[in-house]
């Protein structure tokens, strides 16, 4: 392996100087900037041998670096060839400073494709060259053709909504901000504006593609032809007119002279940069599906309940049976992960799992994006804490739950109760929230934590972020983050409350429900307020929470949940006295 | 008067005419943008009438328009004429819409040292000429002198560090940051930098000035030299060398090739041009004072616990009074907050108030900036809410507190005692956070609203702002306020704590308490924690409590401070018993 990428390194590199080029850049995306990357947009795995979710490399004519972030360090090290490349943290040794000093003056390539005008700007320091055609697929002669999974209508009776009728939405807020087109580079923008799903990634249905969408309501979208059946043609209708991917460059041509609306945060500069060469008046601005899409409409949200409903009764069923499976020690991370799979499985509509899930046992649980491999999978054992995020995609809404449940049989340390509590403090605090319209996810964050915080405690990563309608797990605008753009909530967005604590090479515990905003009815307010209502339907371990440190109010809302939990899963668990059993239990009042 | 501002007018028109502009911007700011103007820098109110603390005016050949904002549009529409001037809100019509529609493509005036870089980019849209001077200041026969205050030593004994101390500090900043000199245009910042303050305008002692900042540590103050007294002078050392204002343009000639921090938030833009047209480099960055002049030392935290004993003991003279006298229906709202003066300039090291007191009875509490004057007084009666927010400026510390009173002598109706107890909640709510560094106010604003949120009521204005050592009262970097720039809280700073709750035309209830940031103390932490210090001590209105209302937490929280109140300010009464026993029922435990 290490002869291999020292050899495409040398390869690059010879074409690097070929083109006058003295290094390039190489992130971890696609041409879409996407969470999930098809095997064909692998470059920095193909280059580096790493192939973590997030990263970026820098290639120079004598030296070469590779950067990642603390949850990848380990496999950076092991993936990829200290003699060739530099093992970057990515904000403790930043590719910007890297590249000022290491490369004053000299001329870097990347590809405009793969990154964002915002993201360009980080390297604003550096002399960055453009290039038509990325050097690595020069190199790249076994590179996997792009996928061309088929995109299928999604049905109004999941929609609730027309193409059209989005369409023509969006078209008034074009004609109101004076632009006469969008671009639209995010597959999953597609999928909602055409409601129709995909499946050329992984874990989100999305078809790989790219619109303009026109102030008249029409649009032009561009995607391989193979990859639109006749069923799908007709779904788009009249109003959406098919182009290959070729012909986006003559298409962006064609908009001289007109204001086009590009969002500099999630699309491909190369948009900025060819409209702005064809003379077209670029207008910044965010991704016009984005707020739309967030915004569940009201087919979607019970689309959600219903989704939710089904993921719940498949979650009673996988924690009924780890209640007893687990205390065995026979059963293992993948095992376990792969019994809730086959609850899932069972249910109806399901499509597949929204995301890889984690499922940490004892210390793997503090690893917060811990991913179960062969070689890292371990027994699950009596007395610890096993935590399993996950979730679903069904044709009715996405799912993302997550749970920390103590193996047994006997008690949990009262330690461990303590930091569970104060971790199911956050989370109610954050879930029994009223707020007004403007308020957003920044501006919440914090009363997931207050619980955390009085003893000292804290976790490392956002408290929750926006989820698709059979979309993305992981959605924009708005999150609930110090780091979040203050997006304001509104209703129909759906978003995840999850709170956590890790205790590094001991446990991790992180309880996650997913949140409907909705609007909270006070007759004669002077102003619209919000609430939460809770979607995901699963108990919360009983064993691991100590009452005495939940104030009244939270404990009502607990019981209260629990009591919900127990009345809308008992219908649908079927003829196995068993897990209803078990659900009567783990929805005991405490 | 209509007719004298009629001439003024024409007379403005002439000169812009003669100088070949087609309008003329007037903010109301002088040349250090700061929130108290002094008499000659007050042209908006010259050339419109209007005197309120917000507003702008444009001025073109054919129309003329002045804004403010909700707070004044009454008196706006008063002291102007509507013949000359149309009247408008500085937020629902936009002064730069107005520009747009009005005068496209026109040249208009502004003074480049009454406006900041970041406030000129909101008139982007049009075509903005600076002009050298003010063409206000020529037709303005009696025009004010500048005023003349005497610039005093603010010893070390209440500045904690010296100047030479805190020069070579800042200089560090600026070494780091490849600076060679830095513009401070704040006269609060040469105040805290200098340990110097003055008498140039109302409620903050400042003397105006503009100093420029070395990375040497070295620094050259402007400032007229019959301002500085011999001792100013001796006290400002070596180090500091002085000039006139008039020294100040070829200073920053003198700059050419050097980089220097500018601000584009706080100071005048004329600064930014004036550098760039010398050649030099702008290095945009905040007012490097601003931050450390925030975190107060501990002799300032020591200087603020003293004085807020001692405004303590001048607030509960005044309570002890008031609860007597305002059921006598004897009172006004002026006679009121004249006793409380008397009772503050009783005490040692008070200076003057720290802003003008806002003294609301019944109705007048519902105006949040309510500034009582001859024609609004009115007597305080029995059986309503009274609301008295003011402060003091003390040598040694600067005070702001919010107190809001039954007036009896009968109870407080329940829903008013709910609305008090829900402002109360969210007050304790706040002082009662315990959070990490890296929290900004922007993220703890929500907490002091959610009682009255969850009853769907709310409070249109910030939840706290910064308060400075013997400076200004209302101080940056950091605020309490979902409009507020995300400035991590440090150790040192003082903020306020002071939800509200407005019923129009009925009453208003603030509640404000001044909160020193403090390191929480968690042995073993893995980041470290903040938590507040409350400065301000003076019992709630236990009239206006509903027990009930109040989580078992935060009951606990008000007994404590009650208990402290008293212990605190009992030794310092003197010798009337009356006042003593109304603080020992006024802080009895609920």
């Amino acid at each position: 392996m290490a002869s291999e990428h020292h050899h495409r390194l040398a390869a690059l590199r010879a074409v690097l100087a070929q083109r006058g080029l003295d290094g390039f850049l190489i992130p971890r995306a696609d041409e879409h900037l996407g969470e999930y990357v098809p095997a064909s947009a692998e470059r920095l795995a193909f280059i580096t041998g790493f192939t973590g979710s997030a990263g970026l490399a820098i290639v120079l004519a004598d030296r070469a670096a590779v950067w990642s972030d603390g949850r990848y360090t380990l496999q950076l090290e092991q993936q990829t060839d200290g003699a060739l490349w530099e093992r970057l943290h990515l904000t403790e040794q930043r590719p910007e400073e890297w590249l000022k000093a290491c490369a004053a003056g000299r001329r870097i390539g990347y590809d405009p494709m793969l990154i964002s005008a915002d993201g360009l700007k980080r390297f604003a320091g550096a002399e960055m060259v453009p290039v038509e055609r990325n050097p690595l697929d020069e190199i790249w002669a076994d590179r996997p053709a792009p996928p061309m999974g088929q995109a299928v209508p999604h049905p109004d009776v999941y929609a609730g909504e027309g193409s059209a009728a989005k369409r023509a939405r969006l078209a008034a807020l074009l004609r109101e901000a004076k632009q006469d087109a969008a671009i639209l580079s995010d597959p999953a923008s597609l999928a909602w504006l055409f409601n129709m799903r995909g499946s050329d990634v992984e874990f989100t249905p999305i078809a790989l593609g790219y619109a303009l969408l026109f102030v008249d309501g029409t649009a032009r979208l561009f995607m391989a032809g193979e990859k639109l059946p006749a069923e799908t043609r007709a779904h788009l209708g009249d109003g959406v007119e098919l182009a290959e991917r070729g012909a986006l460059p003559a298409s962006l041509q064609a908009l001289a002279g007109k204001t086009v609306r590009y969002d500099p945060a999630t699309q491909p500069v190369w948009f900025k940069t060819t409209l702005t060469a064809a003379g077209a008046i670029v207008s910044e601005g965010a991704d016009p599906v984005a707020l739309p899409r967030a915004m569940k409409n009201h087919v979607e949200q019970n689309g959600a309940r219903a989704a939710h409903l089904r993921d719940g009764v498949a979650m009673a069923r996988f924690l009924a049976w780890a209640a007893e499976a687990l205390a065995s020690g026979r059963e293992t991370e993948m095992s376990a992960a792969a019994r809730l799979l086959a609850e899932r499985a069972g249910q109806a509509l399901f499509r597949g799992e929204s995301f890889p899930a984690i499922s940490g046992a004892g210390e793997h649980g503090a690893i917060i994006h811990y991913r179960v491999t062969p070689e890292s999978n371990r027994p699950i054992r009596p007395g610890e804490l096993y935590l399993i995020d996950s979730g679903g995609q069904y044709l009715d809404g996405t799912t993302d739950i997550t749970r920390t449940i103590w193996t047994g049989p006997g008690p949990a340390p009262a330690e461990v109760k303590a930091h569970v509590t104060r971790v199911l403090a956050g989370h109610i605090a954050l879930a029994m929230l009223v707020f007004p319209e403007g308020v957003a996810g920044p501006h919440l964050d914090a009363f997931a934590r207050q619980a955390l915080w009085q003893a000292g405690l804290d976790y490392d990563h956002g408290t929750g972020h926006g989820v698709g309608a059979y979309l993305s797990v992981h959605e924009g605008p708005a999150g609930i983050s110090r780091a979040a753009k203050p997006v304001p909530l509104q209703p129909g967005m759906i978003l995840s409350d999850e709170p956590g604590f890790y205790l590094n090479g001991a446990y991790g515990i992180r309880l996650e429900n997913l949140l409907l905003v909705k609007e909270a009815d006070f007759p004669g307010a002077r102003k619209k307020f919000l609430r939460f209502e809770t979607l995901t339907l699963a108990p919360f371990d009983r064993a691991l929470i100590d009452p005495a440190l939940l104030e009244p109010a939270a404990r009502d809302w607990l019981n209260a949940y629990h009591k919900r939990v127990y009345e809308e899963l008992s219908p649908h668990l079927g003829p196995q006295p068993t897990v209803l059993d078990w659900l009567a239990r783990a929805t005991a009042p405490i």
